[in-house]
């Protein structure tokens, strides 16, 4: 099967990462952090040496404040739930996903109010000045997506970070579409908070989450136990990254996810951007050509745009289509995508998309096979 | 190393988990429950059978209700804060772990009440009968642990379940020390809520927990977002297993906790608590004649123990001593393990114990091994 549902997750995992990953369960097995013998504190160090390459990737401050999550969803639900309290106010843009829509909809039946900024796609500025004229006085967080699942359009982060910073608001990412591809530095971003989906851009198995902070604000808790530290006190330490990761953290994936940042290192996210986006231009043109097939958005450059394309072939329910896509060997994702706010600004909530999103196991051929089908698909489909 | 801290974790995966963790990497490697293309339906359907194997396994009457966490703590704290709300009451044992002390102590700031029942080793009746005193009208849930990841002390959960169906009352168990040693039927048992560590005695890889429910009661969630289901609303869906579980899952961790469960069925569990509490026996009859090993709590029997052994050395700090069987080649576990009050129960708060854990993979030759060196350690610091 040809494989195009990256977004969801990358399916081919390098070798490296694959080697990282079933070792851990021969080499890195006790427990870190919670005995003081040898094997588990070899453990804790091999974590502790993934959380500085992870924290280094991504230009946070401090290792400790590099959290391991069971997903991305989970870091921004502790986000979220961490930093508002009733009473306060929360700007995100118009394409978030359920990741955000949820939680903050959880929230917003205990008093915390958010509003969300209709994003222009191609237009910075205007994305950006939305954002701005929704700032009120208890505008307490921003959380934007690095890139929508969905259209792949690209947020003015950068932008973004500097308004946050200079009007006192805290500033969260979703890099779950980005991490791996776009180059991120929390610091020259001006990003407080920064979730990531390492079983995506970094090639990393699914089952991890990582959570980066690189700002003094501490976290209110959503789960408390077990930390390895200051046991006699009920209280959950304040201490990074304990108090963000209770219970016996996930070893394996952790040491993957280190592994598949060396990887994208080597790669680079210049490379891998590039050679992702060459093969969705190619896509763009192509479907362009081809009678039927519906596109929601502008030719997507470096610049504008991550490796993602939805469209629709002749008004077909996108799930049939992708249907029939699988049918043919094709691996896409139709419907809503977990971001009905995304399709609500493209009109495109009632039937959903066709999505396509590549990774760099993909080829051209690959592409141009897809192609071929899609036109197929459209001839039969044509109304008559 | 000889490793004695299973109840932090078991070192030693059987191959046939290691297979099915690393194997997920390749063959099950799309996401479940995103798209509808044949990789990912491949990839839900191993997931989905594996639910029923677990479910089954601990005779639950719902596999869609078996739901995977990101370890054991998150499990019970989706019980715990799923279930009580403002003005309700709680029953804890006197011997629990911070995963469920730490939780209820947050819990508590928000209107709940709680109490802990004295535990009272050997004497199911009196233990049974110290946590139905505490009962008061608002008691909405008892939370017990199987175990005591102290004492190895087994709790009377069958006369609890008992009782909390006669009263009412819910009924959550933490079985990260008893999951794959001590038989579970939720049914029989009355359970409500079953929390597990597939890590600990179900020799899965870290990374995994499984919260499983055998009643009709919802739980009010801590984490939403994604499911890939009812995309459209922003309401955390009703149906299960998606409203506990948002976002990506661990596939590899899932499919290696099935594996670890036939390993264990094969085993039986019998077998492994009858060998593992040989091991522990013999060790305590050796301790017992070691002049200076202070043992806390009666001969362990099958009926009344797990195979978890806490003990002195000459009243030497927990740590110093484990320090010294580190040097020496053996891994064990000093401090409170993460139980205060289960030490408070023995009075042990103030200087924590030496822990020794088997499991199967330990030998009567290692604790052999492990006696001459306590021994040893015991009269070179025997107080002049």
């Amino acid at each position: 099967m040809i494989y195009f549902d990256n977004s969801a997750t990358t399916l081919i995992k390098p070798e490296s990462v694959c080697r990282a990953f079933s070792g851990a369960l021969c080499d890195y097995s006790a427990n870190p952090g919670r005995s003081g013998h040898r094997l588990s504190v070899k453990t804790a160090e091999a974590v502790y040496s993934a959380r500085e390459k992870i924290c280094g990737f991504f230009g946070a401050g401090d290792p400790a404040k590099t959290v391991f999550t069971a997903n991305c969803t989970q870091a921004l639900n502790m986000v979220i739930k961490g930093i508002l309290t009733p009473g306060d106010h929360c700007i995100v843009s118009s394409m978030e996903h359920n990741a955000v829509m949820r939680p903050l909809h959880a929230m917003s039946k205990r008093g915390v109010e958010y509003d969300a900024a209709p994003v222009m796609p191609g237009d910075a500025s205007a994305t950006a000045a939305a954002f701005e004229s929704l700032i009120k006085p208890n505008t307490r967080l921003i959380v934007c997506t690095h890139a929508s699942n969905v259209w792949g359009v690209r947020m003015p982060i950068e932008r973004l970070g500097k308004m946050c910073r200079s009007r006192g608001i805290l500033f969260a990412v979703d890099a779950a579409q980005s991490a791996g591809v776009l180059p991120i530095n929390m610091r020259d971003m001006d990003i407080d908070f920064l979730c990531v989906a390492p079983h995506k851009g970094l090639y990393s198995p699914a089952g991890t989450g990582i959570l980066l902070s690189n700002c003094d604000v501490g976290l209110a808790t959503i789960i408390e136990g077990g930390t390895g530290t200051f046991s006699s006190s009920l209280e959950q330490p304040a201490d990074m990254p304990e108090r963000l990761e209770s219970g016996t953290i996930n070893t394996p994936g952790i040491l993957a996810c280190a592994a598949g940042v060396d990887f994208v290192k080597e790669m680079t996210t210049a490379r891998i951007h590039s050679y992702e986006m060459s093969l969705i231009q190619r896509l763009y043109v192509e479907l362009g050509n081809i009678d039927g097939v519906e596109l929601y958005t502008d030719y997507p450059t470096e610049e504008s745009s991550v490796a993602v394309l939805s469209f629709n072939i002749n008004g077909l329910p996108s799930e049939t289509a992708a249907e029939k896509l699988s049918d043919a060997g094709f691996a896409v994702r139709a419907g809503l995508h977990c971001a009905p706010a995304a399709h609500r600004h493209m009109g495109t909530e009632d039937n959903g998309a066709v999505r396509v999103s590549v990774s760099i196991y993909n080829s051209m051929s690959e592409i141009m096979q897809l192609v071929r089908k899609i036109e197929e698909l459209s001839i039969k489909s044509k109304p008559a």
